[in-house]
């Protein structure tokens, strides 16, 4: 079985977007409606919005997505919390009906409704009903709810343990994924996602928080950033630093996706990086929609890479499935579950 | 001949850092001078200083450095115009009398006196007198005074064309390089160095400076951040927003240096970015001082992975020598009146 653990809904029906919408404009033209407004969408249009995503797993023999809602369009710092709650958790239900539809293609991990300036305790009551009411497996974490001014403490303060306490308890991993950004220095998907990875990493190998939290789980995404180019350098970093050896220091905590859109730089990734430490991810339908003229494959047709590596059998085993399978464990129980 | 051209003087005597320290405790005590006070260097103690820098250059086999002020200390987010002011005539001076009392080993880049919220324009002068009086090649340009709070406008913005102008009638090109972060999300060597990497390379790729300054060249430090390694997420990117491919793109403007401290990232880098595009750089003695375990050599002696990589001879000169003759042109002139 082959499971991509990053994919976002980013061809949800429209009727999504036009409560999105219409919740900004009342902010621009305040007072905002503190009672939630629905969204109603049928299961024959839901079905038809993931055509795009199951025709392309098909095609490129993936099985199953970690799927989540569109990360661009969490844009954490509009409005406030209210606006947050319920727009994840509109986002969130959407997923969950997704994954019933097709429980065999799609398992759901949540949007958090996180805030500027507010504690993340105030995401945990949402990860609970999407993992214990709704079957997810995970979380996607913002870093920066600011959407680009960074204002929130580092992921290593003790400002995030509340809510990482409801993650160990629950079992459930978070990927570290940012949203929009608002700083016109920081293009989205060019520059912001990118720089948060690599900040987060940083920030895991400065601190102490897996001695605090020895069982947490983070997914860096878009393959961890800059972190395994300058592989080097954070190897260096730590033995000036005096922390652990970089394998030592990630081993049963920090983890990379293959979300890297060209052979040379998966390849790099897998000689760095432990085999134990990587899972399979596409960030597909995302980031990148067009084909490589170099190539005449999709950009982020990411298997096609993998395949293509120099990997034994058993490392590979562990990229496409078992890895995802030991960092959501939860995973398992619901693939029994479908499966019965 | 071998010409680093990333080096900063991080090996300054220490009544550069008693002028500094002065300088800060002012600020937290005011009224701060407004007068520039002295520092007061032999000529001994310069050359004593640099003698770790000379010792590497001699051991590694490199014979000129392109040297520049410690880049996390010009820390612009402290003080005002008037404390950059002097604190970076300061610096730069320094860095003239090195480069006179080895001439034949160093050649000088300014820092600039930028301050948060006030126009690059308050640079130009400062950057004249270190190019036409001084005898310096080029720039440290920070895109991010505030220090990890990323409030000026993006590099591709109007707001910096003033100083664009001044730096294409002087034909000398910048190092964009930030400083110090006083966000404490950004660890400065681990994340927000190459994060300001990325973001410029980001920037560079959405606008079109290069066709308003077609002359104007900008070096991105540190390997280029995380881009080599996502090449093709920036071929995808590039294409999807109907922009240039990439080695169009930068070909005559956008350079990466090779301060990538590890084999398989600079294989990385000489694989998918044009030779032509690419310049010899240490970062030394800087980020990473130690000694690598697995190979027995200094993580920042780049010139072994440069050497140790599959590269035809023309190219490995262009990356050693001509590249950097090319980018900063005024180098040449120097090496004339040096050698005369």
């Amino acid at each position: 079985m082959i499971i991509d653990c990053h994919g976002h809904y980013t061809t949800a029906p429209k009727q999504l977007q036009a409560f999105r919408d219409d919740q900004i404009a009342e902010l621009k033209a305040p007072p905002p409606s503190r009672t939630k407004k629905p969204v109603q969408v049928t299961d024959d249009e839901l079905r038809a919005s993931v055509q795009p995503q199951l025709n392309f797993q098909r095609d490129r023999g993936t099985d199953l997505t970690v799927f989540s809602p569109r990360a661009s369009a969490m844009a954490h710092h509009i409005g406030d919390g209210v606006t947050s709650q319920h727009w994840a958790e509109h986002c969130n239900d959407l997923i969950y009906r997704v994954c019933g539809l097709f429980p065999m293609s799609f398992v759901g991990v949540c949007q958090l409704p996180q805030t500027p300036g507010m504690s993340p305790t105030s995401s945990i009551a949402e990860l609970k009903r999407c993992v214990t009411e709704l079957g997810f497996i995970g979380c996607n974490l913002n870093p920066d709810p600011s959407g680009g001014h960074w204002t929130a403490p580092p992921l290593t303060d003790r400002y995030w343990y509340p809510f990482y306490e409801a993650m160990v308890e629950l079992d459930v991993p978070a990927m570290v994924h940012v949203s929009a950004s608002c700083n016109p220095n920081f293009h989205a998907t060019g520059a912001h996602y990118l720089n948060a990875d690599t900040t987060a990493f940083m920030q895991f190998l400065s601190a102490d928080l897996f001695k605090d939290f020895p069982t947490l789980r983070m997914i860096i995404p878009h393959g961890g950033g800059a972190v395994p180019y300058h592989w080097g350098r954070y190897r260096g970093l730590a033995q000036d630093m005096k922390r652990p050896p970089l394998p030592d220091l990630i081993r049963d905590n920090v983890f990379f996706d293959t979300c890297v859109y060209h052979q040379p730089g998966i390849d790099l990734l897998l000689k760095v990086v432990p085999a134990d430490n990587i899972l399979f991810g596409s960030e597909m339908v995302g980031a990148v929609r067009g084909i490589d003229p170099e190539t005449g494959h999709y950009f982020d047709d990411t298997k096609r890479y993998v395949d293509g590596a120099a990997l034994s059998g058993a490392d590979r085993g562990k990229i496409f499935e078992g890895n995802v399978r030991k960092v959501y464990p939860r995973i398992n129980t619901r693939l029994a579950q479908v499966q019965a």
